[in-house]
């Protein structure tokens, strides 16, 4: 259904919203650092594209070619980029992408949002009202092609371009095959990393929330855990 | 809170509750295998007696030393055993369970069940009241320490005894520490696999329902997936 379908994932533009957080400026600069062209949105289109220079000087130092990256609004970006990952933080989920279904319409939406909030215990998962937050984005986003994905890879790990090599899958959950095709691919272009096929989006929920599991991995293991499918 | 923890994990009789069904055939034959001591329960105690002699039979045969496993009703299992792993079928994991919380009690409880239905799409996981198969246990169990693991590894590859090593980690939730502890060292039995703890109870929802998820992988790759948790 979408026009990245058509063209190989390396070249394709991609719009990262709320790519001024950890998540969001993680999957920017490591994309930048192996050639991919990166737009980096916010609220604040200044700050945007502050982080944006940022991001483009590491992601050159590291490549050895210089990254195309761009900051804006996330709107604009919404709207220029060929495929859309969304970063933004939970609470702000719905009231972003509510604004946006008409310059994401016929795009490929990447939802990469985990609902987890922290009490005295440690995290935990919040229930979504549509079942996940990548079905929230779906119903927000009536012509997009929803994908979940990119949410068990570690934002220190996605900054730390001093190694090169990522240890982890990115499961990768839809409805809509020639756009988990699409977005499988693009987890390749991390090195170290695949995208796998996990299921069909109402199987979104559990592969969001396992992050706040791997949350309590990190604070016992001291580590930035991920994970990787066996047999595959 | 329980005997179980005091004395090393080769030692305890593990008690599996619906052994003759495939996940729990798989963890007794495996475990088996390896020198564990073994009771498989079933409704069905004649069913169990036969179940455990095949299994007893193959274990011996893969692991050279004679393997200990006797069968017997689920009842009379969760009664002999030190540690009990609950393998049944989901739509009968409150029944089995509201008749044991007597032998049961002051006992490492560790629940496999995973939520899951089937219909025209595939996969999809069953909501429980109580957040979680391994929650519902907890609240039928008030004097046992429930644990949930071991969800996601195949019963085909654990009942594959050609295969000595297998390929993946078992996220163990739960809130006592001891018991969580004791069921690490319990997986860590089996050859190549490892014990992550992954959070408390309250998180255990996405651990089980991740297993649709690998159904799903299955379904896509052919293969008998599991997960690995990286940088741990």
């Amino acid at each position: 259904m979408t026009a990245a379908g058509e063209r190989p994932v390396g070249e394709l533009v991609v719009g990262v919203l709320g790519g001024t957080g950890p998540q969001g400026r993680g999957l920017a600069v490591r994309l930048a650092s192996v050639g991919q062209r990166v737009l980096v949105g916010s609220r604040d289109d200044a700050r945007a594209r502050e982080v944006a220079a940022s991001v483009a000087g590491r992601a050159t130092a590291a490549g050895g070619a210089q990254a195309s990256v761009q900051g804006g609004s996330n709107a604009d970006v919404a709207g220029a980029a060929d495929l859309v990952v969304v970063a933004v933080p939970f609470d702000g989920h719905a009231a972003v992408l509510a604004g946006l279904a008409g310059p994401l319409a016929g795009k490929v939406v990447v939802d990469c949002v985990v609902p987890m909030g922290f009490d005295e215990l440690g995290a935990y998962a919040v229930d979504v009202a549509e079942g996940s937050v990548a079905q929230q984005a779906a119903a927000l986003l009536p012509d997009s092609a929803v994908v979940g994905a990119f949410h068990h890879v570690s934002a220190v790990l996605l900054e730390d371009l001093s190694r090169p090599t990522l240890d982890g899958d990115v499961l990768v959950v839809g409805d809509d095959r020639a756009a988990t095709d699409t977005v499988q691919a693009l987890a390749g272009q991390l090195p170290g990393m695949r995208g796998v096929y996990a299921g069909r989006l109402r199987n979104a929920r559990q592969v969001e929330a396992l992050t706040v599991n791997l949350v309590s991995v990190n604070r016992r293991y001291k580590a930035h855990a991920g994970i990787r499918v066996t047999d595959v």
